[in-house]
């Protein structure tokens, strides 16, 4: 097993090449938003992410009860990036000796309360010393089909579920301690940040319908998880910067709301593709939830942008380094 | 909810109960070696460990590829002790920027080892970023049946499936900087701390002939994880030293061994009881696989210890603060 060089994509790369699988009720094994199994008539999705302070979020900014809830989210957004529905969830915690009860409640809270509004059970977990503060969800969600990054077709239609760019400027925002309360605006940003809204509904009733052909969540910027779609599918892409929904809050607030929409991630929305034959159907969702077409699937392996001016480069993305990859 | 007081226990006593269930299928929540929930005809058990450099291991005493190995195992230990199939495997690895390319290599080389030899999957993962090495486990386990901790009867027998306290020992080696290598009896214990063998097999061919009444994996010391089955079970137990099995390698290198078998910890054997109508189909497992009868289940709360004179004092699990619980 060869492992020169150490990129978090390389590492999942060798890890899916090493590990791959073809035992018969494995579905799909590493390199989506969920595994699915099957080990019963209904298949089960399984998802698991590690967040860790300094890396993943700043506990002195981040108010426990939210991080909580974020923690728990950033996986259910996975189960619905999978279209299916979150039911069982395992919580590992690792906390330094000495933080502060009040801390551990109010974490707590909020999980309880998450938990409860999207309708899981914790079932298990572990509670550990640690130096810094380390969050480990494991969640299992189970739907009668799924939907994976890789059935994109050329010719399908690029859609969000909601507004880009958000969650990265809340992030800028926290970090230049601006709080929950200063201000309207900055609320809309520093919530899309702090408590990010898992599209769990909509990704069921997408799903249901079987509208999209591929989808995934916008967990690491627009321009990297489009191309994970378009790696999967082995196709190409083109977004629309006029049609790319900003919020009023970004656009009023940050000097360049379009690089946060592209690159900045943290936002969980779905993105998804869907082809000309079902396009119709986007509109018995579009009245529940506010989804927007931004793009187009063609073929070759490139991603463009495609300005307001109609000028049309390649989307490049590693021109933002966000949160996830440690920059904090 | 309330958590004043910050014990790993406490916590998980909270835990449990703001987030008791009483959902159809799920079987068994927070309190056991594993959850257990019956999605479809089989039970499903699900486990998660958050194993933390410097609380759970000493990253520069540790050989990755053993490190690896025990991540899983000690994962696989609480299937086992469910007398489960383990199955399904997700792994959440947080590491240092920096990390040699080589030390990953040799992790990722353990960790698929392990998972051939036990005919695990591993389904999905997360790598990420972190100041220390944090490895996060999640195993899935089926079976038709299970075993919980609660199941013990006054008069039932206990049983272990190996020696104790040769993994605490094997610790206290590493500390001194004992190596692998130097010596068949230093090796013996240090292996037993460095790269315990899950004992899955035992497990289920426990839980097929539905011989025991409660089981746990001996991962706390054995005055820990016995208290945890009595308090489970609302009954007490007495253990006998003449009949403890400790290992040649322990009694000779250890000034204490006997402390370190009821205290020490990171063994990794299953303790279980066995009602004495069941007690002769011991004999049917015997063979394949070690296990001793070392004590009984009585009528009360306390956990007695009968000295080899027969003296008997209550067995208080404080003595020994193991690493686990943040020695390091």
């Amino acid at each position: 097993m060869k492992l020169k060089g150490l990129s978090e994509k390389e590492l999942i790369q060798a890890l899916r090449q090493e590990f791959r699988s073809d035992r018969e009720n494995i579905i799909l094994g590493i390199g989506d938003d969920a595994a699915v199994i099957r080990p019963g008539g209904k298949y089960q999705v399984l998802t698991k992410d590690l967040l860790i302070e300094n890396t993943h979020f700043l506990a002195a900014l981040h108010p426990a009860d939210l991080l909580a809830r974020k923690s728990l989210s950033v996986n259910l957004s996975d189960v619905a990036a999978m279209g299916c529905r979150p039911r069982y969830v395992l919580f590992g915690l690792g906390l330094p000796s000495g933080t502060d009860p009040v801390w551990i409640e109010e974490f707590m809270s909020g999980l309880k309360i998450a938990a409860d509004e999207f309708d899981v059970s914790l079932v298990g977990g572990d509670v550990t010393q640690a130096e810094r503060i380390s969050i480990s969800v494991t969640l299992l969600g189970e739907g009668d089909r799924f939907i994976t990054r890789s059935g994109a077709q050329v010719g399908d239609r690029l859609y969000v579920s909601g507004t880009l760019g958000d969650a990265a400027y809340g992030l800028d925002l926290l970090r230049d301690h601006v709080k929950l309360g200063d201000g309207s605006q900055t609320d809309i940003c520093l919530r899309a940040f702090l408590d990010p809204i898992p599209q769990v509904a909509l990704g069921l009733a997408l799903a249901q319908l079987a509208i999209p052909s591929a989808m995934i969540d916008v967990s690491d910027g627009l321009s990297v998880d489009l191309r994970h779609i378009c790696e999967e599918s082995g196709i190409g892409a083109e977004v629309y910067e006029d049609t790319l929904p900003l919020s009023e809050a970004l656009m009023s607030l940050s000097p360049d709301p379009m690089r946060m929409a592209l690159h900045g991630g943290e936002d969980y929305h779905l993105l998804f593709a869907v082809s000309e034959e079902n396009a119709p159907l986007i509109s018995k969702i579009q009245q529940s939830f506010g989804v927007k077409e931004i793009g187009r699937f063609i073929p070759g392996k490139e991603i463009y942008w495609i300005n307001a001016a109609g000028l049309r480069e390649i989307l490049v993305p590693a021109g933002f380094q966000h949160f996830r990859k440690g920059k904090a």
